[in-house]
């Protein structure tokens, strides 16, 4: 059988699923113009929605965080790459060698408390010789442009602003949020039950992470697209002060791999060695840790 | 403001997108019976597919990899669940002591290279005195799964078996894909170019995970709903010898967190203090590493 070239662009089902059944639409409005530092994200989200239908009570807006950096003018010019990218970067985690050339990929923990490679720093889809750093506050952003569209559709929408993530085990990428408002994160299953009435204590699913994915399927990575609606989520859709993509960040106490293990067992074998010499300075080897 | 809770039944959109645009639509149909330990996937599908709109070329079937477990008798008794965990595992990566009890969660590499608590051993949605194991070969039950909705239905169609994954350093957890047939897992960017014609070479979106995401919003975790459909994804659905979700796996050799860093500093602290020892042997502490 040869692989299947349909398209994106998908009729919706002309048999829709019964009523009762759980529901998720999204769609990818647009294409939308070039962004430019000071353009107004509000208005510039209300005319690629106006492409797609009218939206509702419990949409989720979902955009691509390079249009948000794009229009606060997060623009930096590419000779100052590395020092932007320095700038963003609050410690290293971890770096590999490449293969191919004689570089080295640097994962490291960005002021946001993502764990990314080159701090989140983006080269691709921006004006020649330019690259363009995440939003200041993704969070704030996600705030103001959601009050933006509340105040000017008159409905209760949420905002999850985006960034596409590598994973520490897992090849390849999948967009995930930076930034939220008005949508629960998280789907606080603690305190409910299982089909059986057990506790479903440990699981906590990442609401806003797999909207952030599903909204990717249909804005893609070069179409010109940053906009998409999900529609069938409006449980998860709130107040706007519920709290924001920040929440999802992993807290120090509970992150097991702060370090690759290259770089941790480097710094343990120092360490080690430390001990060592203290021993030898006092003539000794009872120096333990 | 208070939170909105228009549950997850959302009608689907009178004024669909147009035409043109990117849609994706997703339903979870059913509910669906009890499995038991040798009922025929293709058919407990079937009968839940049937509860909503008929399949089409292109279309993705997602389920949840407990039914699938469930199916192919992958029970054992509950007394048995740390020699379950054990048998499913690799070897330990890190490990944190609880802060409520004298226990520890222990992240650990499973027999499909899943990094996950709990080797992906399950003890939620079964039987009293029971956990599940994951599937033999996840990539298989979905190749077997796909073969037989391609027979019966006449359709291509794709299958994606999914599990639940905490992350290394974000909280909560997504559903993503351990079993994968008839579906490109990543969406190949390599050689294509952004907007301004630059290579957009880093950029490997793994659509698999994504679309089980997707899938999960609709299916929640206790609803007895395993299954879920996702249309407007056709581009991504080919052979059936395309390759599983076994690639999504990272290798050994690209991996920076073997360890977490409290176990790979411990390992070089070890080696940094053996150094000591061999050099007091020696009377000397001229060794290095």
């Amino acid at each position: 059988m040869t692989p299947l070239h349909l398209g994106r662009a998908a009729p919706v089902p002309e048999q829709p699923p019964r009523s009762q059944d759980p529901v998720l639409t999204a769609w990818a409005p647009g294409p939308v113009p070039e962004v430019h530092p000071g353009d107004d994200l509000t208005l510039l989200a209300l005319e690629a929605l106006g492409h797609g239908p009218e939206l509702r009570d419990g949409d989720i807006v979902v955009v691509t965080s390079k249009i948000v950096s794009k229009a606060e003018g997060r623009v930096v010019q590419a000779d100052d790459r590395q020092a932007a990218i320095d700038s963003e970067t609050v410690r290293l985690v971890a770096s590999i060698p490449h293969a191919h050339d004689d570089g080295a990929t640097l994962i490291v923990e960005n002021r946001l408390g993502m764990v990314c490679a080159a701090a989140g720093v983006d080269a691709s889809n921006t004006a020649a010789g330019t690259v363009l750093l995440l939003p200041v506050d993704p969070d704030e952003s996600a705030r103001a442009l959601a009050a933006g569209l509340r105040d000017a559709l008159g409905l209760a929408v949420g905002v999850i602003i985006t960034d596409t993530l590598g994973r520490a085990w897992r090849n390849g990428q999948t967009d995930v949020a930076i930034g939220a408002a008005g949508v629960r994160v998280f789907d606080e299953l603690a305190g409910t039950t299982d089909a059986q009435g057990r506790p479903l204590v440990a699981t906590r699913p990442c609401l806003a992470d797999e909207l952030a994915g599903a909204a990717d399927l249909v804005k893609g990575k070069a179409s010109g697209r940053p906009f998409a609606v999900v529609r069938g989520m409006g449980h998860a859709v709130g107040a706007l002060d519920l709290p924001g993509a920040r929440s999802i960040v992993r807290s120090v106490e509970s992150d097991m791999f702060r370090q690759g293990h290259r770089e941790a067992y480097a710094d343990g074998y120092a360490a080690g060695l430390a001990a060592r010499d203290d021993a030898g300075t006092a003539g000794t080897d009872k120096e333990q840790p």
